[in-house]
């Protein structure tokens, strides 16, 4: 298998999760926003020039939530996903699919304020209001926490997409200091040997 | 089962596929924005305020795109979704992704410079940049569908979620003019009676 992946981007889940799985891969990197993401090799991988991209065989996919999905599907051995007659089901899925549902839109708004756009197209009003919303989106993973280590009774493949974008929205600024379990769960989740080996790749 | 239902927001996803499934489901029904998704009493079904929310016993889930997996896995007959020994099962959960991942951020960020809102707050400038970020979003749909009718070779429901989101670009003014199978597709996707039925819900 072979990731594109860049530093600080969605590519940490995959790498994350396929080091949790102990699969072996390939990495092509980028730097974030660099050009060489928009170059024309790249966008015939990626047509929407982002990372991760993620080639297994014949297989090409790039969101990474669906990633995640296939992965466990894939190459799990059951423990990282919850199958459809699971009691954790319905959870299990609500928490995979919160981070690009809620969390990274604002996130994105940010991050296109505050690094892409170049400093005199930049608006503080916009910044400030994807921060305030991104702080609102994470006070139910905040209340879903509370007794919990993570966002189902053990480790899933859920807390490596869902709980890559709380770790994002802390590195961000938003204030953690209400937010005791999810400061907490962040510290727990950076403590796994998966998640700093994929940040550090 | 019940889902708490707005007209033109992500809602319209989970009713059109429950009428796909052929399901029994209760309606709550609100208006976009309205002050009742912000009341106490919605804010404890949904700590966002957001739509959709569906109840399904002592299940409860907000997630459209978590929601038709959930309904799928659950209550399909497999023919709406792929399983994970499918030929087709990367490119379902690739497309089923799509729409969260690529499409809904800048209609997200149009809706709020748009309609969310009050005028004097408004950015033209903002605006612009999410209809063009539509736009660029919209092309690997289009590639997608050169010589299909649907993102994978019958209907799924990845069409009930991309596709929406695609529908919901056309309406919000992206030139398809030059997106002629996304044209085809969404007037094909317009034509079937389970979403006519979700969306006059």
């Amino acid at each position: 298998m072979k990731v594109y992946y860049a530093p600080d981007t969605r590519a940490v889940r995959t790498v994350w999760l396929l080091n949790e799985l102990g699969l072996d891969y390939e990495l092509e990197r980028f730097k974030l926003g660099e050009k060489a993401m928009r170059s024309p090799d790249y966008l015939a991988v990626n047509p929407n020039g982002r990372v991760p991209t993620l080639d297994d065989g014949e297989v090409r996919m790039s969101e990474s939530t669906a990633i995640a999905q296939y992965l466990v599907a894939r190459y799990g051995d059951g423990s990282l996903g919850r199958a459809p007659d699971s009691p954790e089901f319905p959870a299990y899925l609500q928490w995979l699919h919160y981070a690009e549902g809620m969390i990274m839109p604002p996130i994105n708004a940010y991050v296109v304020e505050t690094i892409l756009l170049p400093p005199e197209r930049r608006s503080e009003t916009h910044a400030d209001r994807a921060l305030r919303l991104l702080n609102r989106t994470l006070a139910p993973v905040e209340a879903r926490l509370e007794g919990r280590d993570y966002l189902l009774d053990s480790f899933s493949a859920a807390d490596t997409i869902t709980g890559h974008a709380c770790i994002m929205s802390e590195k961000f600024g938003v204030d953690f200091s209400d937010k005791p379990n999810l400061a907490a769960y962040n510290e727990r989740l950076l403590a796994r040997p998966a998640l700093k080996a994929a940040w550090d790749a």
